[in-house]
């Protein structure tokens, strides 16, 4: 084992940042379960033809085989895509064949989360990797889903980002699209393949107007309608007042009236249940074929380079047996990559280790007793660790502040009258303590977080 | 997304089994942090070079490729084990490589857990998958490791076992035995192959004395020797009257004398700390051949057939860089081979759902109060869930009962004064709330566990 190397792409955190993550996802798992969202995991693997449904990401997907197959040519199955195995790229495709493969005996509209890992083959950059974690969140119902989701899975997502500031990440604001809105817009102004349109909008941020503008006309759309369509891709607001801002620019369709509507209610409802966090955006597109509604895309304050943290929308037709579809409505959290920025710019925690205390061993004969006080303590919810050997006790310290364990615990002794002794190794102040009594302070009990500078 | 079949191996939980697998990770992780074990996670793929180190287990092995190299015929380094990519089949060798690349930022001893999904290509069968979760704990340090660890080692797993009983997993024994003692006995028979002898006395459970005794023969033991083998492994002892009999059978050996000092030291601090839980049982010897001192299986009270639950042992070289090496003593956990025993013998959640509360809807105008009383609830801690449509009181409540939510809230109306009334399903009973006071019950706050019959 002498070459060991990392494998561009596949992070792996140290057992400070590790902390951070599992805080994190403790957080969001809070959050999700007071809304009612039950967790489920899918297997890592799905049939390539299940991943390649969609036809767009085909580059990105890995294959799984067993290396024995390889070596006796039997093949398991290559070439068949109903039969091979593939890595799932992210999860709202695998949980949409979790929801057709269980219909018999899932409860209807169906709330779930899953947090797991997810693989793709791009080519890996910052904020970009081959590994990672997603946190989603999806509801789904059969035949027809009510709108009402549509403003609440915003609402729930606001809520975890609200929890997740005190772990250090950044202040987060989601913005909201309605794909009927754009779509009617187009077809108001006489467009009659909207998804082109709406993939060169797409690119404005990149691009840039002028482009956007040529192309569009490119696309057979004329001058001023193609100044309308970057008209409305400018409008943005925190409240309804953008309903009228859309309205004045004169483009008349009942799809455009409907994602009028829904986005309006969106908005009002966030700016009274969560102000400040959620934005009418109407340059949002979200590049995905299967949205049919509200699309959501969500910005980090301080690192708005590198894209969306946080996205997902209403989708119709993506699980369907051919009779039944079952409709739903779902935002995905980026954890890994929205942790990758931050453990880069300082994100921390304020110990390597859970543990609160360290017991000090005097000599080998004392790790019994060393052992019966982190046992009281461990009971009492503390964790405690004996030290690993008995050195002297300066070695034992710094074994301590080493890994930021807090306190080191003196065991009374035959000598001092059993008086038990807590050093904290901020202030290097040591008391006598009673073994039965002592708790640390709340905020020591876990490992706190350092935030980026 | 017509055909959608299980795929054999691989399996996927109900919500409800995924609450239950939930709590048994949490209290895992408590009973783990509670002893200063840092979490760690490796990636999913290691290079083929590293997980073939050993040689023995490579039928097992999936490969990971990006489809679009298989396309493009550039192969991706295919046939250069030291680059080609393949799903790790366990936690130990990742986490033995992970000392290795992370040494320099580690601090020894190093104590982690890690539980996380591994993957093997065997044929699926009963508590046998192809994709399963492990629960490792390990402590490693540099160039020398104590002994004590081994002793604390399967303490610790205890006392998450006897957590575990609450959850409905069955009584846990920690069969432990010593490799130094089982070789040094074979060596003072005068074998000098001790591993082939192990090999062999490894199948007593499955081929008997007979067959046994025959091979050992075979090996060139005098029939004596096989006997004393034979003997040796019959040897059981929940306390340190074990030593007396091996002494008995007259064998002596430097070796021998460690190792049967090293297994009365776990046996007796056992006895101690965690009575009846552990017994020194000579028959183990565990296949991998990287342990060399102590080893660890486990049986489960009724589903002895299974196997071992939960398994490790002290290892010396599996993590070295040819300078300097991490000799280590760990005990894996097969969570999922467990829990899906169980399952299959009725294990669920008294509930589907984390969802404590339903609040009834009168009419759609009333859902923003609805969400009010709900959020209400939930910044208590409680999850509470809005009836997704203002259906029939007698359908709201039948949607809450279908997925075990124990009460449905019926928010005030101006009709009522404005009095809240909370149903408890179970006994049919409804009372009129305060709001802002009413909490559910300590053991309704989340979902409990129904034990299999």
């Amino acid at each position: 084992m002498a070459r060991v190397t990392p494998i561009s792409g596949f992070p792996e955190w140290s057992p400070a940042q590790r902390i951070v993550e599992q805080q994190v996802l403790d957080e969001l798992r809070r959050v999700f379960e007071l809304h009612g969202f039950a967790s489920i995991e899918t297997r890592a693997v799905e049939t390539v033809a299940q991943l390649l449904r969609k036809g767009d990401i085909d580059k990105e997907v890995y294959g799984v085989r067993r290396l024995a197959a390889d070596a006796e040519g039997s093949g398991d199955q290559v070439g068949d895509p109903a039969k091979e195995l593939a890595l799932h790229f992210d999860l709202t495709v695998p949980f949409a064949r979790y929801v057709l493969e269980n219909a018999g005996h899932l409860q209807f509209p169906f709330r779930r989360y899953q947090i797991q890992k997810v693989w793709r083959g791009e080519r890996p950059q910052e904020g970009r990797y081959r590994e990672f974690a997603q946190a989603d969140i999806d509801v789904v119902d059969r035949d027809s889903l009510s709108f009402h989701y549509e403003v609440e899975m915003p609402l729930v997502m606001a809520e975890a980002f609200h929890g997740l500031r005190r772990l250090g990440l950044p202040e987060m604001t989601i913005r909201v699209n309605n794909r009927k809105l754009a779509e009617g817009f187009y077809r108001g102004l006489g467009v009659e393949q909207p998804a082109d349109v709406l993939r060169v909008v797409d690119k404005l941020d990149k691009a840039g107007a002028e482009v956007v503008q040529r192309e569009l006309v490119g696309l057979g759309l004329t001058p001023e309608s193609a100044r309308k369509c970057l008209q409305l891709a400018e409008i943005r607001g925190s409240d309804a007042t953008f309903v009228q801002a859309v309205r004045d620019l004169g483009v008349r369709h009942p799809s455009l009236d409907d994602g009028l509507d829904e986005l309006a209610a969106v908005v009002q409802a966030a700016a009274e249940q969560a102000p400040g966090r959620l934005v009418a955006d109407l340059s949002i597109a979200r590049g995905l074929d299967y949205y049919t509604g509200t699309v959501y895309e969500t910005t980090m304050t301080g690192l708005e380079a590198f894209g969306s943290a946080c996205s997902g929308g209403r989708y119709d037709s993506l699980a369907s047996d051919g009779k039944v579809s079952y409709p739903g409505v779902g935002i995905s959290f980026g954890v890994t990559r929205v942790l990758g920025l931050l453990f880069a710019r300082g994100l921390t925690a304020t110990r390597s280790v859970p543990t609160c205390v360290l017991v000090a061993l005097l000599d080998e004969q004392a790790r019994p007793h060393a052992a019966a006080v982190a046992s009281t303590l461990r009971a009492r919810g503390v964790s405690a660790l004996v030290a690993p050997a008995p050195d002297k006790f300066g070695k034992q310290i710094r074994f301590a502040d080493r890994r930021g364990i807090p306190f080191v615990w003196f065991p009374g002794t035959e000598q001092n009258g059993y008086s038990h002794e807590v050093k904290d190794l901020r202030t290097g102040e040591q008391h006598p303590v009673d073994l039965h009594e002592w708790v640390p302070p709340a905020d020591d009990v876990n490992p706190g977080v350092v935030a980026p500078a």
